[in-house]
C-alpha cells in the first residue's frame, strides 16, 4: 500500500501515533539525536519519535512503508560506526526506544531473562545480578547503551571469549517488520530447529530490517571467584603461545585475555594520572587475563598454578595477580585508560579488525611496519581480545598536526592497514559493525554474489526501503 | 534465464556435468537413496548426480533453475524427518556430495579446520583428533552422517551442553546458491560483524536454500581428563536441581548431562542382553553426567567432590563413577541401547522437544498423563539432554498391535504430546529439523507474519524454487 500525503499530514501521522508528549519537534530538542558522540556525524531529522508499545512502533513502521518515510532507529546513541544518526540534509524520522524499557520477566530457573529493546545494558545486568545471575555482556558504554543496538550491532567485549557475543547470548527476538507486521520469535528455548533461523537475520542488521523491541536472553551462573592478573612478556608471539596454553590448562574457565603494548600504560597514565604502575620493569607486551567460576573450583588455586608454570618455563617474565576486587578493578583500569588516553591525545584512526588466530602476531607486525613505512611520524598502538582474534589497532597523528594533516593520515593509515588486513583475509569489523562509517570499504570488498545475496534480502523484508537508508550498504532503491 | 528442453535433453544435460561416470540412472542403482533408514519415507527420482568439485555443483543448480527442475539434497541419508527422500511421484533429481569429502586443511594454532561439505563426520573428528583438537560434534550416526547434512539440520547430540549445536560450531560456510552463483562465506573468523548473517541462513535450512560444499568450523582442545557417572535419584525434579547445581558447581566443565527413565534400562538391555546392571537398586530417575577438561583442572576429583556434596545432601541417592574409559563406554551403552531397544519394540512415536528448563520436570509429568489418559495401553518413555530442554518423549504401542492400530496410536499420541507441548510454549523439533515429517506440524503452527518471512525469504534466493520442494514447509511456486 502506498500513500500521497502531503510532508506536514505525513509528519502529523507519525505524531498523533505516539502523541504530543512524546514526539519531538523543535530542532533544540532533536539536536541531542543529530550528532554521534565522537563529533564525527553529523546529519539531520524533522522529527523524533518516543513510542511507548510495540503496537505504537507497528504502526510507526506501517506508516512508514506507506508513505516512503526513512526511518533511523537510535538505542543509546553510542555506536562506534554512525549507524544511530541520519543522513545529512535529509528528512529522516527518528525513532527511539527509550520509553520501552521494562524488564519483562526474569525466568531464573530457566536462566532467563526477558526485556524490552530500550533496556540500558547496566539494567539488564543488574536485574540478572539481583537473581544471582550474570548477563555477562559488558562494555564500556553499559550505562547508556541500549540492549536493542546491543543486538543490533551484535555487540562483543572484554566477556566474549567466555560467553559470545551478542548473537550467542540471544535466544528470541520479538521485531516489528518494515511493513509493520510484528514477528513474535521471542521464545525461551536453547535448542529449536524449527525453519529458517530468522533471529540472526535481524541481529547485526543494524536497524535495516526492522525494530526488535523485545529479546530474551540467556542468563549464566553468577561467578563468586574471580582472579585477575597482570603479566609482562617479551613479545606479542609470546602472548599468544601463552594464551593457546592457557585454553588448555585453564579449558573454558578463562574469562578475559587482553594483550595491551607498553604505550598502554603511558596512554592510561596520561587520562589517569596517579594510576599506580602493578609492573616494576618494562616489557614489551602484556597480558591482562582473567579466570572466573563458581562452586567447587578453586579459581585462585588455579591461576597461581598456572602462572607458577608459565613462569617457571620462561614464557611470562612477570605478573601481579590482584589480591583484592579493588585492586582487579585496577588493573583493569589500565585496560579503559588507555582507550581514555587515546582520546585526550584527539582525532586518530581506529580499527575493529579480526584474523585467524594463527596469524594474529604476524598481522600486527606486518601492519605496524607498514604503518611506520608510510606514517613514520605517527604511532601505532595495537591491542585486543587475544582469544577473539580481535585487534584494535590504531594511529595516533603527532602533537601539533593541523586538522587537514591529521584527516589525511587518518586515511593513508586506514588504506595502509586495510591492504595489509586483506592479505590475511582478515575483517574491517570485528564487533562494531558496518554502519555508515565502514560502508565504502565494506563495499569495495563485497563480490557481487555477496552483495546480490545482501540486497535480495533487504528488497525481501523491507520492500519499501525505508529502514535505515545509508547504513550497511547502498541498498538499490533506497531514496 | 528459462529454457525449454525436453526431460531427455535435461537429464542429459545434467549427466554431462558431472560424466556418466558419477551419475546414477539405473533403478537398482538409485533404490538405495529413496528410501528412509527407517522406512518413514520412499521416493522417486529419474537420476543422482554426485558432482567432484563446487563448480559441477554450481553447473547443476545453474541448469536446475534455467529448466525449473527440483533438487533434493542427499547428504549421509540419516536424517530423522525425511528432509533428504525425494518427493513419491516426482522427478526430483537427487544431489549428493558423497565424492567431495575432502579435509581441506586442519589450522590448529587457530583451532580451525576446513572441510568439504560431503566429509564423513567421523573423518572430521579424526582429522582434528591427529591434530590433538577435538571436533565435538558427535552423534549415534557419526560413522556414515555427513556435515553438510549436519549443518542444514543444525545437528546437535550429548555435547551442545558444553559445546553448542552445528550454528555454534561453525565459523564460515562455501554454498553453491540455487541460481548456481557461489556464497564464499568460508571464513575462519570467531568474530566478523560485517553485514548479514547469511551464515546462520543456510544452517538449518535443510537444503531448501542452496548446497553447503564447504565449511570452516571451530575446533576445541582435546580433553585429556573425562569423569563419568551413573546416577540414581527419586525424581525428574531432582534431577533438574541437580542439574542446576552442578551447572554452578562445575563451572563449564560438564560436557554432558543425560536424564533417564527406569525403563532405559529394560530398554538397552533388550537390545544388547549381556550389558551388566551398573547400579543395584531401582530409582525413579537417571542421569548420566559427565565433566571433561584439561590442563590443570583436576576433574576426577571435582566429580568426586560433588558427588560426596550431593549424596550427602540426598539429592543423589546411589551413583557410579566410570573408573576406566571402558566403564565409561559401558555406562553410555545404556543410553545408545535405550535407542535400539525402542527400535526393537517396532514402530512407535518419537519426539524432539524442547522446553524452558524452569518447566522441563511438569512439561514431562503433564504430556506423559495425557498419553496415559488417552492411550492407556501405550508406554511413554522420555529422556534427554537437560541442560538444552531438550526431551525425546516417545510413546510405544503395546506389542502385537497391527500396523494399522499402530499408525492410529502413533497419530493420537503426536496429537495429545503436541497439545501439551504448544501450553508450554516449546518447540516440536529441538535438534531434528522439519523436514517432511514435521511439516503440517510446523505449518499449523506458523503465524502469518512468520510464514510470510520464511515464505519471502525463500523466494529471494530460491526465486525458482527448485531446492528440497516439500521441504519445511509447502512454499508457494514450488511446482
Amino acid at each position: 500500500m502506498s500513500m500521497t500525503l502531503t510532508r506536514a499530514d505525513t509528519l502529523r501521522a507519525f505524531i498523533d501515533i505516539v502523541g504530543e508528549a512524546h514526539a519531538l519537534v523543535l530542532q533544540d530538542d532533536i539536536k541531542p539525536y543529530l550528532t554521534e558522540n565522537r563529533g564525527l556525524y553529523h546529519g539531520s531529522s524533522p522529527l523524533v519519535l518516543k513510542p511507548a508499545s510495540t503496537a505504537e512502533v507497528s504502526a510507526i513502521l506501517k506508516l512508514a512503508s506507506a508513505t516512503g518515510t526513512p526511518i533511523v532507529p537510535v538505542s543509546g546513541g553510542t555506536g562506534l560506526v554512525g549507524g544511530q544518526v541520519p543522513r545529512e540534509g535529509s528528512d529522516d524520522v527518528l525513532l527511539s526506544l527509550e520509553r520501552m524499557n521494562r524488564i519483562r520477566e526474569v525466568d531464573a530457573l530457566a536462566d532467563v531473562i526477558i526485556v524490552d529493546g530500550g533496556c540500558v545494558l547496566a539494567s539488564v545486568q543488574k536485574a540478572a545480578e539481583e537473581h544471582d545471575r550474570l548477563f555477562p555482556l559488558s562494555l564500556g558504554s553499559e550505562g547508556s547503551c541500549r540492549i536493542g543496538g546491543n543486538l543490533s550491532t551484535n555487540a562483543g567485549g572484554t566477556a566474549v571469549l567466555a560467553y559470545g557475543n551478542m548473537r550467542q547470548l540471544c535466544l528470541g527476538l520479538e521485531v516489528v517488520l518494515p511493513t509493520g507486521e510484528i514477528w513474535d520469535g521471542l521464545r525461551r528455548l536453547k535448542k529449536d530447529n524449527s525453519g529458517y533461523d530468522l533471529r540472526d537475520l535481524f541481529i547485526g542488521a543494524e536497524g535495516t530490517l526492522g525494530i526488535i523491541t523485545a529479546v530474551s536472553i540467556k542468563l549464566m551462573p553468577f561467578p563468586d571467584q574471580v582472579a585477575t592478573a597482570l603479566l609482562g612478556l617479551n613479545s606479542l608471539d609470546d602472548a599468544i603461545t601463552l594464551y593457546r596454553r592457557a585454553r588448555r590448562d585453564c579449558c573454558d574457565l578463562m574469562s578475559a585475555f587482553e594483550f595491551m603494548p607498553p604505550l598502554a600504560f603511558v596512554l592510561a597514565r596520561e587520562a589517569i594520572p596517579d594510576l599506580a604502575m602493578p609492573i616494576a620493569g618494562d616489557y614489551p607486551a602484556y597480558v591482562l587475563m582473567e579466570i572466573s567460576g563458581s562452586g567447587l573450583v578453586d579459581i585462585a588455586d588455579l591461576m597461581e598454578r598456572f602462572l607458577g608454570g608459565v613462569m617457571e618455563d620462561g614464557l611470562v617474565v612477570d605478573g601481579v595477580i590482584a589480591a583484592s576486587q579493588a585492586q582487579a578493578r585496577n588493573l583493569w583500569l589500565f585496560r579503559e585508560g588507555m582507550n581514555e588516553g587515546q582520546a585526550k591525545r584527539g582525532q586518530h584512526m581506529r580499527t575493529d579488525i579480526s584474523v585467524p588466530l594463527s596469524r594474529l602476531a604476524d598481522f600486527v607486525r606486518d601492519a605496524e611496519q607498514a604503518v611506520s613505512e608510510a606514517l613514520p611520524d605517527c604511532t601505532s598502538v595495537s591491542y585486543g581480545h587475544v582469544g577473539d582474534g580481535n585487534v584494535h589497532l590504531n594511529v595516533l597523528p603527532p602533537a601539533g598536526s593541523s586538522p587537514a594533516e591529521i584527516a589525511a593520515k587518518i586515511y593513508e593509515a586506514k588504506t595502509v592497514v586495510n591492504r595489509v588486513l586483506d592479505e590475511y583475509h582478515g575483517s574491517i569489523s570485528a564487533e562494531h559493525g558496518i554502519g555508515r562509517l565502514k560502508r565504502a570499504d565494506f563495499e569495495e570488498r563485497l563480490d557481487p554474489s555477496h552483495r546480490a545475496l545482501l540486497s535480495a534480502l533487504k528488497q525481501a523484508i523491507d520492500p519499501s526501503m525505508v529502514m535505515n537508508p545509508g547504513c550497511q550498504l547502498n541498498f538499490p532503491g533506497i531514496s
